[in-house]
């Protein structure tokens, strides 16, 4: 099973999250590509470390909108889009190849992650992207977005992810935000409900039912204090189940 | 002999200078990253029309300033700068890389070229990003700057290049543009001019004195429609005399 | 009658539209705040040579997107719109008071105007935010538009404006710009049917009949040199036929 | 007396500082303006809390450099550097206007404080700016700068100010933060030091010498939480002290 976290989120003078201490728990780290979040010397000391313990970095591409955090879907025309993955993607690698790697896969970030779900224009232009600059990166995204599903059709390696601390709905897609009890808080019970998606049990979806979550990769968040602490406290409870955590990519 | 160009210098909605007209009289061709001018689908166009033309694409990296143009001085820490030129480096990489070549020099832009012309820090890191990002890779600037002798010292290929249309001081440095008689206007002098520096034969100095100028690339401007008739006339004043025009890079 | 047109769209080193030879025109300057296009210097100078010709200055507010022009939606939080409208209104009005005028209208741009035609949310915050400002500040718009009956219902002015060179549905809403004839070409008969406009005669709309579109501004676009041309056309049209033109917000 | 800190550094999702504990203990704001930092949300929510509580509202100015948190000189033309500042004074200006008060004075911020300490044309640029917005605003900083010395011949009224927690030369400059020593971290050595600046009496100088520091207003730092603990050490030593605390521009 491979964890993995968005990471590289500061800008200038501004943090966000506790990336080192996250590096020690990940095993692939989502680096922003410095269009919704992070800049240069930060993707550079980002990517640094993660090939320093081994773990793979993926390109957490987003609209280009630092004052919404890429959190606002942008109509965006589909071939600009297509051209900003590129470019983020070659910025990313830049740093990826000076640390002794190189970009192993691909995971938009916020409202671009939520859009391509459905937007099949925008899809299409991030699958485009991915399929000119390497077509052997693999994609991560949800199981039965839009966007996985052409990226297949394109001959991309499409990877399924599952949310370590979201409600699920008896289709297995994300309840929303908005919804009261959208997103567990507690480390045991997201300990817990890791342990079953790693290891083929299922989980309880929002009506109660039983729920089967196929994923390569587990998405942990890393943005406050309290989430670095559930992130150990699953990758402990997976590694003391015996699970081998390691990056989906390689 | 080289001719080399800035390109690429246009911003979402706006234009600056005749791209493909331009592209059709030079070698090479500095394209413009993102940063002082260039968006991603600009980048694209450029570098896949330089292809096509077996033009030779340069990255034209500046300071991180689109209202400024990069022509004002930025007093950025040495190691943000190395880092904004990896930056700059690997985004046009990737439309060079999909266009089927790659980028095959560094020429920095505006206030950038000048700053590192002296200014030993600044200096020190573009030629630092060069050297992590591709120790081929040459770089194109001055004879007599700082930041050729640092890329030298470092390894890198430095590779001088002269300007067309500007004055030169018997010291063969550049009359500064402030200075009246520092541009010349004249399609035919400038293009006689030309013609002397690719043949080894000395130039006129702004006192008089006889000045051999040795460069493997010559600077032409574009920016304006005139421009393009100059370089055009440059261009085949050189063919007329035999002077083969190729990418220094190749 | 009143004739608006966009301003100041230029951006650092790049220009659009000849600013000078469209307030030779119009009676209303739309002047881009920042946001979508313009920059402090633009504005000033855009601002002062208004005041100096009469013509009014009405704040041209956008979303924050200058790689897009402000063309794209953008799916930004109703407060955080509202505050960035209150933001490029105070801008603005720093340049129009130090020319001894000040903001004397708003009229939003691009894709804004067009979401804020239907989107309540959008819509309240652009009018909560001229409420907050200047609850005697006129909006313009297009009649029937969600923003205008919005701004009504706030107390504000809410001006109809009709547009110079776009063909109008039986309903008198515009056709979309994706529809063959949707935009007017020629010079005479967008002067002709300026002349109806202004004079309470009815134009064709698109199915052939007959339609009275009130308003108390006609918006002439003024981005390419063919389109200055119109302007004064029409211009030189209204003033033939005795029509009075003056700023409608004075 | 009068304490002044800088306010509403954060940008987009992101935060710096704790403004409300900062604005229950000094009587003016330096608040951003969007350009080194601030954004139109951050900036509405700082002028009413100030307002709320009677802090009077400054126009903390800057580079238009958020990457560098306005802390790079920037080599920019004094008529942009003129009309940048306009421009954030009438944004900030909105705000304060809708929250009840006005802008009250003006203090550039980082690097474009230090820059025009001597460099004639920026500080020109500066005054110039106040001047034509209203020559009523005082403006804010080091006594023997060349901008308050051109401030006060444009007839501004020019304020000084002393900083709490820095060294000082026996010239009665600050010592330069390269240097050890620079910066006072105790916070009774600080709050003793304010005390005696607040009274009139002599601090001691680097050199260990005394040194009478006149100014009419004291900043403190509010980045760290530290620093909020050390600014209600300050005030509650000089209120203990019998000294009035309020808005130097009141």
């Amino acid at each position: 099973m491979d964890l993995n976290a968005d990471m590289g989120e500061g800008f200038g003078p501004w943090s966000m999250g506790d990336d080192l201490a996250l590096l020690d728990v990940v095993t692939s780290a989502n680096v922003a590509c410095g269009f919704h979040a992070g800049d240069p010397s930060i993707m550079r000391r980002v990517t640094a470390e993660a090939v320093e313990r081994g773990v793979a970095i993926g390109a957490h591409v987003g609209y280009d909108d630092k004052a919404g955090f890429g959190r606002r879907h942008v109509d965006i025309e589909p071939s600009a889009l297509r051209d900003e993955v590129l470019y983020q993607l070659g910025a990313l690698d830049a740093f990826a190849r000076i640390a002794g790697d190189r970009v192993r896969y691909v995971k938009p970030h916020g409202a671009l992650y939520n859009t391509i779900g459905h937007h099949v224009e925008q899809a299409s232009a991030v699958v485009a992207a991915v399929a000119e600059y390497d077509p052997k990166l693999p994609v991560l995204g949800l199981p039965g977005s839009v966007w996985l599903q052409l990226a297949r059709e394109a001959g991309l390696t499409a990877v399924h992810e599952a949310f370590a601390d979201r409600a699920y709905t008896p289709e297995g897609t994300l309840v929303s935000r908005r919804e009261a009890g959208s997103v567990l808080r507690d480390a045991e019970e997201i300990a817990a409900r890791c342990m079953a998606m790693a290891t083929g049990q299922p989980i309880q979806d929002q009506a109660g039912g039983s729920l089967v979550v196929e994923a390569s990769s587990i998405c942990v968040h890393g943005d406050t204090p309290g989430a670095v602490q559930i992130a150990r406290h699953v990758r402990g409870a997976l590694e003391g189940a015996g699970v081998t955590l390691r990056p989906f990519s390689h």
